[in-house]
């Protein structure tokens, strides 16, 4: 049986402030880090170990991932990052907060922009400030596989050759692979592994902070999948990511 | 100009305890951590970043090197990891206190197998505890690249190989590499790019946490090295690698 792990990093400093974070290089807040810890701890405490990493060239993936491998006392495997597991650009949306934007454009256009497949946010131009072209951990990439904006399907086209091509053969092979990314990256691969509609990835609520196993027979078809840990906790966890940038009455 | 920096990690929790630790993967002490952190903050300071890091599969390495990637916000570099990086095999006396050892064999003995360049250590067994194909981390190995010993030599034969296969030519191709390590699989390639008798370099003492920079021509010969920092402290650093061993008055 083939095995892979997937896990969304923990609380951000702009989870935490609702901000559409996208590719900024924000970093993960105390909270954040108790969550990365947990789940390292969960997957030592459940036999789990590696032979080799993927994360993203952001630093809440990648700190999420150190402190999983610190945890689990797998500091030396091989780790492999690639902006192709980045988080979606959130185009122009980046930095506002998810609140606000809903009280100036209207909840369901928020929702839209959140969870539909193919409705991309308002893009950057070339010249913003936010424009990824500017930095450097992007210089090598061909200027148009550099996003002003992205909907899910343009993240799903930008992860999926990663997958086929460099992951998928590792996990193949028999290599116990975990893979430390975002939201929208994950969403991407978990629709592409349980093929899923675009309405049902629209439904999916990945959870931060919990590792999620999948289990894979000789055709890389998923067997079995499920969420390590509490599972009462894991379904409030769940519940957060789908009220975030609803206007939820005051408590 | 081609650039390199060499970075021997901080002070280990063996270290403090005056061990022969070679591949024991003990961690770094508090002082360790901030000796990183510090050469972080000296290699931000002064302009420095990488583009891609090299490292042992030891975690007092592995963890000096995230560290630094920290301190300079350049966590998003690859990192490649080596087993040909790792410190010198200390054989049988690996766990020991140097200064015990010294007392049980005679300083000059001590002094032998830590300095010299071709006597090794007393040997493993393959049935020691200690035996590094125990440990999941060498498993690819071939048996006989496993070491029950090493002299200074033996690191020097094992480590060059991938300096010239695979760092060599990332810092000719003008890539900026940093490489975290040990004493003396950085010794090995001091002595090889300074083309350092076997005197000159059992005279070798390079300190820890302090960054250690070459600057190469296009033919790869250092036009100039020098450690990064101040220099009174980087002296004092020096002597106290020479001193370990030695049985010193009381003071």
């Amino acid at each position: 049986m083939k095995k892979l792990v997937l896990l969304r990093h923990g609380e951000s400093t702009w989870n935490k402030e609702n901000r559409f974070t996208g590719w900024t290089d924000v970093d993960l807040t105390p909270k954040g880090l108790e969550e990365a810890k947990n789940s390292g701890r969960l997957l030592r405490e459940n036999g789990f170990a590696f032979d080799v990493a993927y994360t993203s060239v952001l630093k809440r993936a990648i700190r999420t991932l150190w402190i999983v491998q610190d945890e689990m006392d797998q500091m030396w495997i091989p780790v492999n990052l690639t902006w192709r597991l980045n988080e979606r650009h959130y185009g122009a949306l980046q930095g506002l907060n998810k609140l606000e934007t809903a009280l100036k454009y209207g909840e369901e256009q928020v929702l839209i922009w959140r969870r539909s497949y193919d409705v991309q946010p308002p893009a950057l131009t070339p010249e913003d400030d936010r424009y990824p072209g500017f930095d450097a951990r992007y210089r090598d990439l061909a200027s148009e596989d550099i996003p002003l904006t992205e909907c899910l399907q343009d993240t799903v086209a930008r992860f999926l050759p990663y997958w086929n091509e460099t992951i998928a053969p590792q996990v193949n092979s028999g290599k116990r692979v975990l893979i430390t990314a975002h939201g929208n990256s994950l969403r991407a691969l978990v629709m592409y592994l349980d093929n899923l509609s675009r309405q049902e990835v629209m439904e999916l609520n990945i959870p931060t902070g919990v590792p999620l196993v999948y289990e894979l027979d000789d055709g890389m078809k998923p067997v079995r999948s499920y969420y390590l840990g509490d599972q009462a906790k894991i379904e409030q966890a769940m519940q957060v990511v789908a009220n975030q940038g609803k206007i939820l009455p005051q408590p």
